[in-house]
């Protein structure tokens, strides 16, 4: 307690956190330490943010809808004006490349969702407000509370908790959110934050607002999940956490949403392969080194039909990751995490193709291993184990039955992919296995690699458990993704001067859409 | 085993149960056993139904609506073609009146609901297809997979696991079902899953689309919540067994659908005491003794601001209350903790004004309590122990601001209703009181009793914990009800005559609503 820590924002200020510890970012790419010292902040700071967040929670729901957009639209805007020191920081606590990846990539797509949140806030229609005229019955979904957001590691901007999807659903439907940076970006976290503090100033919105803490013990984390104050959770990360916060949740009856992990089985057909099939590795090849792997829809195992094609094609996404150098990864855990995820491969019977060693300071090698059907079927659960980075599995089925038993072993997955001949050779492989992926994935994607996430309202960024806790509900895609942080509230026989502007018989702007007495319009009650 | 048991229905027949045991109902009016003896399943039964139920979702995803449709009202045509036996034996084993509660009103809203179901299945609004058509991404909610429905001993028609609201929202969202009867009525169920199966036959679904075991041993009934097979749980019950059974599918990530405990608070201010008190008290005894207390939405706990009104009105409930005899409650087990129920009341400091004591065979006199803001302050939680059945309690508080705490103290709720002087002198009380209750309840009522609960779209029988397991889910009320036994299903550049009917350009019946290019409409893609 000794040293200088950075300041926590809390209650509306950047204040000394009342800390039981220390912490420091490292930059990936040198493995040494970046000043200064962060404070891993005691039970509380949590109880102070908490209180602060229910206090807000109060003052939000009554926000008119323009001040909450404005808020967003200005954040944007601040995050833009900051850009080139935002990305600069969060290159050198990442190692993720400036440009095009953080500069043109990331952090327009951060501004992006924050502005269509807006654009949302201000139409209406995200909440389903749902009206039966006659028995003068009238939902639609609410503000729920505060929400704690924890970033993960490989989005320092567009998953970030205090800046990322999470947190711009979680505002836009107008709750406040406690932010829980990643504590291996914590001055790109704190560098947002601030530029959402000043945002949450110059529109007027409720100080606690925006709240974010560095880092927390993890019973901390567990107590802060289950508190009374708190309305959900969002999370995105490991299973291991992802589990431990959703059962400290789940038994206080608290909404909290996971998005965890993810192999994105990719499925090539015979036909694909004998059409393109070069080019399909090299395609391959492209989305699994993206990112050095470190994206939540890296394709991490691929199914093949035994044969020449095959063969061919492993060899050729063996020779792009040969001829291609290895990212910096994040963090030196998470190089430990991929080099454990392929000792598991291996010792469930994969065989090492290319890779599977350190290539210098927070570098693994491109790395790719095979395995057969016979071997999958036989240990199907360790070889689903996420081998986060750039690693790849392929694994061989013997025929086409074979692939189907495959498939069906399957655990929930964010997306699936089948790629098949265009001229149709494929198409009775296809109807069969399509479904047994449809099934058990989120996003089902032709001819197309999983990593590409757009955000759109047609996005679906979840799936079935283990890749989230509910495969009801994304976490990227404006309005959808804004309706897990709320609750569905009826008014039955309420006054109509008592009603949300959304409920009552006028429509508030003349663009909300409205479920009235089963028809979806944009027209007042009784017009 | 050596008794002959009734049949259990199992992969589209009647056959002997693989049994652990019996039981028998009880005729609740006279105690005494109904016979037959029923089988209590065993995990062979369990087994047998999910490997029935996973081979009819298959074949349930690709059934045209029209079929499912078909279905649910050929087995509403059935249920009303047999109403008089249904009825009879439904009263002989719930005491519940024949008219106008069974005949008259619980039938025709079960045959109501599964038509309202059918309806939505044809138009097919209900899977919110959403079509970015620049990005060729379109997604739905789609099946999740056989659902499991615990059906509750108080509604022996519209909520049974084999016909009830749970029942037609997962068929009508694509799911076969696996009904647990409640083992307080198994006639009444055998005899609709009867008329289910035959319906079935007629209209050519899988023949494991419905099926119905009796009862099981309560470990049976956790290790099914939680098994692979299963895509969902439904459950209206009670708050221990509620509980268990979410712990069991939470941690293997199963969506689990609760209906729990409820003491519904209904606030009563001052200027509608002085408005209409004497009416007030008579329509509250009438709706705390409907059906003996014993719906979900009963009131229970009442809220009133110290004064004459306040002694007035609570000396006008009393005297209802004891010039009404009391009703016959649905079981033994009911009575007992009914009992049970006010004894906690009585020991948290609440003071017994009428009843208290039983009145013959399952009977409990109508019974009144009152407790002081003070005395409930000190007690919050024991004092919002559900008492299921004919018992009220009664929350004198000093003034507006004790009030207040006594709100901020309440649990989730699926109810909560304010009743205010229409001549506007309860205005300022309620804009106080109002957002406080709001955020704790499901559905919030003005001068309005809860008891009813209309199936509509916009109802939301639901609310935040502990009244259910997530506050955005209504258990009532088509389409939103059959979301929740959904998955949402994105697909991503997938070819178009591979995409389902509802996502494919044209409109497939002109009636859908689609949410196209972020506009809801009927029309084509394109058009």
């Amino acid at each position: 307690m000794s040293k200088i820590q950075e300041a926590v924002l809390i209650a509306g200020a950047w204040r000394a956190a009342k800390s039981t510890g220390t912490f420091h970012a490292e930059n990936p790419a040198t493995g040494e330490k970046l000043p200064p010292e962060y404070p891993v902040s005691g039970w509380a700071d949590c109880d102070d943010a908490l209180n602060a967040a229910a206090e807000a929670a109060v003052l939000l729901r009554a926000a008119p809808s323009e001040q909450i957009a404005g808020f967003l639209n200005r954040y944007a805007e601040r995050i833009e004006a900051r850009k080139t020191e935002i990305v600069e920081i969060a290159h050198r606590e990442t190692a993720l490349p400036k440009s095009p990846r953080l500069a043109d990539v990331e952090l327009p797509r951060t501004t992006n969702q924050l502005r269509q949140a807006a654009a949302a806030v201000l139409e209406g229609s995200w909440a389903m407000p749902t009206i039966d005229s006659k028995l003068n019955i009238r939902s639609l979904f609410a503000p729920l509370g505060p929400v704690l957001v924890f970033g993960p590691n490989n989005f320092p901007f567009a998953y970030n908790g205090a800046a990322g999807g999470d947190f711009a659903a979680a505002i836009a439907a107008g709750n406040p959110v406690i932010a829980k940076a990643h504590p291996s970006h914590p001055r790109t976290s704190q560098l947002l934050a601030k530029e959402a503090l000043a945002a949450v100033r110059e529109t007027g919105l409720p100080p606690a607002t925006v709240q974010m803490i560095y880092h927390l013990a993890p019973e901390d984390g567990l107590k802060l999940a289950a508190d009374s104050r708190l309305g959900a959770v969002g999370f995105t990360g490991s299973r291991a956490a992802g589990m431990k916060l959703k059962a400290a949740a789940d038994v206080v009856g608290k909404p909290v949403y996971l998005e965890m992990s993810s192999v994105n089985p990719v499925v090539i057909l015979p036909g694909a392969l004998a059409e393109r099939g070069a080019k399909l590795a090299e395609e391959f090849a492209g989305s699994c080194l993206m990112a050095g792997g470190q994206f939540c829809t890296s394709p991490g195992v691929v199914i093949l039909l035994a044969g020449d094609a095959a063969e061919k094609f492993i060899a050729g996404v063996k020779e792009k990751l040969e001829a291609t150098p290895p990212a910096t990864l994040l963090s030196s855990g998470v190089a430990k995490n991929l080099a454990d995820g392929v000792t598991t491969w291996q010792a469930a019977g994969a065989e090492l193709l290319t890779g599977g060693v350190r290539a210098g300071i927070n570098k693994f090698a491109n790395t790719l291993l095979r395995v057969s059907g016979d071997a999958f079927l036989a240990s199907p659960e360790k070889l689903q184990t996420e081998a986060f980075g750039n690693a790849s599995l392929m694994v061989v089925a013997r025929d086409a039955a074979q692939a189907e038993k495959i498939l069906a072993h399957f655990e929930g997955n964010l997306t699936g992919s089948i790629y098949s001949d265009t001229r149709g050779s494929d198409d009775e492989l296809y109807t069969k296995f399509a479904p047994l992926l449809r099934a058990r994935v989120g996003r089902l994607l032709n001819d197309k690699m999983p990593t590409g996430v757009a955000v759109t309202a047609a996005m679906n960024h979840g799936g079935p458990f283990p890749a989230t806790g509910h495969p009801g509900f994304t976490a990227v895609g404006i309005p959808a993704s804004q309706r897990r942080f709320a609750m569905l509230q009826c008014f039955d026989n309420v006054r109509p001067h008592r009603l949300p502007p959304a409920l009552q018989d006028k429509n508030p702007n003349g663009k909300t859409w409205r479920l009235i007495d089963g028809q979806w319009s944009q027209r007042d009650v009784g017009a």
